[in-house]
């Protein structure tokens, strides 16, 4: 059977005030529709087959009570990066399903053409299914962006289907420029499809210290016990950059992993005055391309000042330019520095 | 027996998203020590003597929750501006005490030197009541401000004490400039002192309609059916500008009306980081002069603008540049048309 496996671990901080230690970025009101990213997931998911989430024991309780039954959900002891997190939904649904094919999805991406995603993505389950390989999602990339790795595309098979010659990391402007006009590099979004068996066959000959730990848990181990101790290493270091079979196939799908708040700009749609708003009312006067975010039922009012973010979140307000909106982890860090973590 | 009278009617839209209907801009908390400047003008009065505050009823019971037992209130059936509201007051404290001296106070303004500010009060209050005459308090001018009037000095008595030759409106910049530069002009800031019976007897000379229904309501008519109809008159165009023997005295004070949010700047002390900030903490990352104001325990964090005001209050956010505060009102006329009232 298939299964949809969303990763909910992981905290981030660009998108602070509204994300927080305690409402992680999935939870956030950013999916189609005004669900959270995690609820549109889900759905899209839930179009593949069964549905697990992925998520840490200190994430569990808001994931567990924003999904209530639409997801199976298996909680890490601690989180230990995505190879671990595989891994663990590999070994749960193996022992119960021998036939198991997973789909696995972050659940912090927006994605605005949900029909062309899930198409690609029953797509590469078939074709995972039906060859024993590991099949990458890649989105054809629209700017040279330097905050993504790549996929360098290889052999083609005739049927779209092509192979992955290699990852490269977050490139530099030129690189990434010369990349995005040759057509032959995706974006990596850590979408991807195999079989548990075969996912747990690569684990255990690249991560022999993973194989172990996961197949003992497979064995009835106590989790709590074993699972910190495995290093944290990511499932593409330390599986699919090293499988040498790795296809892919690839769409556009309106993607979007929200890294910033200046990308919400691409993906809600404008207001009459021209600035984007979540959440509260927003009015600008004299004031283009606002982006404004808040609690429902909080207005925000920009005058006299273009191209600025406004986020407004419980017991904290962000103002930056769009333009520096990466550099709110700073402002996280200055915060954290200045002894007023609470608003974290 | 002297006595403080503060005029807290009016709304005024400038320091919105803080001050609303439900909390006019006297309740905010921009008094020295975090007061509210209601609450600091009781205790300028209270120095004086007795305290009266005139307000109207619908701002009646948010004043009576802010000042307690320490002023007693009249209350204005609706307001009328301030020729009624002295007016009520000189009747009210006549009928009580025929000697009464009144030192009319507006209840907005902050005030950093308290004891010079007292002591030209006090001063001002003793002349009144030797000589029977209308004494304004003028502020010295700082710089070529056009958002106040102004008050044209006439001649000196050797006791520092000046005539007032007349009443100047709004100027504009090049005769703002001229008169501050000449020295013979004051900013009028709406403070003045005189015996009850004078304000009474000027009132009655050249407002016969005031004068009527304020001795009616004097003789125990139902002030709620007479005031409504009183004429919505200012006391300086009613009686100050026409009262041919006003005298002043004058000081700088650290007198600040707080007209907009870019005030506090001048007002409050910065932050280490070169920012002001009032109520919630201010983190502030490559931003120069900031002007934060939220509500207690909410953090406004900046980062790459500089010179920006940000006020969150309640359900609102504004961010506006602080060249551009004065923009306020447009923006509160903005949220009026978009139907968004409520907010006001």
């Amino acid at each position: 059977m298939r299964y949809g496996v969303i990763l909910a671990g992981g905290g981030g901080t660009r998108l602070w005030p509204a994300s927080r230690r305690a409402r992680p970025k999935p939870l956030l009101p950013l999916g189609v529709g005004g669900r959270s990213l995690l609820a549109a997931t889900v759905a899209r998911a839930a179009r593949l087959g069964g549905v697990v989430i992925v998520t840490a024991a200190d994430q569990a309780e808001v994931v567990r009570a924003e999904v209530g039954d639409a997801a199976e959900i298996l909680v890490e002891p601690v989180g230990r990066n995505t190879a671990a997190a595989v891994g663990l939904a590999a070994v749960h649904l193996a022992a119960r399903d021998p036939d198991a094919v997973l789909c696995v999805l972050p659940a912090d991406h927006h994605v605005a053409r949900e029909d062309e995603l899930v198409a690609a993505l029953s797509r590469a389950l078939d074709i995972a299914h039906a060859e024993t390989k590991i099949v990458s999602v890649g989105i054809v990339p629209t700017r040279p962006e330097t905050g993504f790795g790549y996929l360098e595309l290889g052999a083609a098979r005739g049927d779209g289907v092509r192979a992955v010659r290699r990852f490269i990391e977050k490139p530099d402007a030129a690189r990434a420029a010369d990349m995005v006009a040759s057509g032959e590099y995706l974006w990596n979004a850590g979408i991807f499809v195999a079989p548990a068996a075969r996912f747990l066959g690569d684990i255990r000959r690249h991560m022999p210290e993973h194989g172990r730990v996961l197949d003992a848990i497979g064995a009835g181990a106590d989790a709590a016990a074993l699972y910190p101790s495995l290093p944290s290493t990511s499932i593409d270091y330390g599986v699919l950059e090293r499988t040498t079979d790795l296809l892919c196939v690839s769409g556009e799908f309106g993607w979007n992993d929200v890294g910033a708040w200046s990308a919400l700009a691409e993906i809600v749609q404008p207001e009459d005055g021209g600035g984007v708003r979540v959440g509260g009312p927003l009015v600008a006067v004299g004031a283009k391309n606002t982006i404004a975010v808040s609690d429902p039922g909080t207005l925000v009012a920009v005058i006299g000042i273009d191209d600025v973010v406004v986020v407004q979140s419980g017991d904290a307000v962000l103002v930056v330019p769009r333009a520096r909106a990466q550099e709110v982890r700073e402002a996280v860090a200055a915060i954290e520095r200045a002894g007023l973590g609470r608003y974290l």
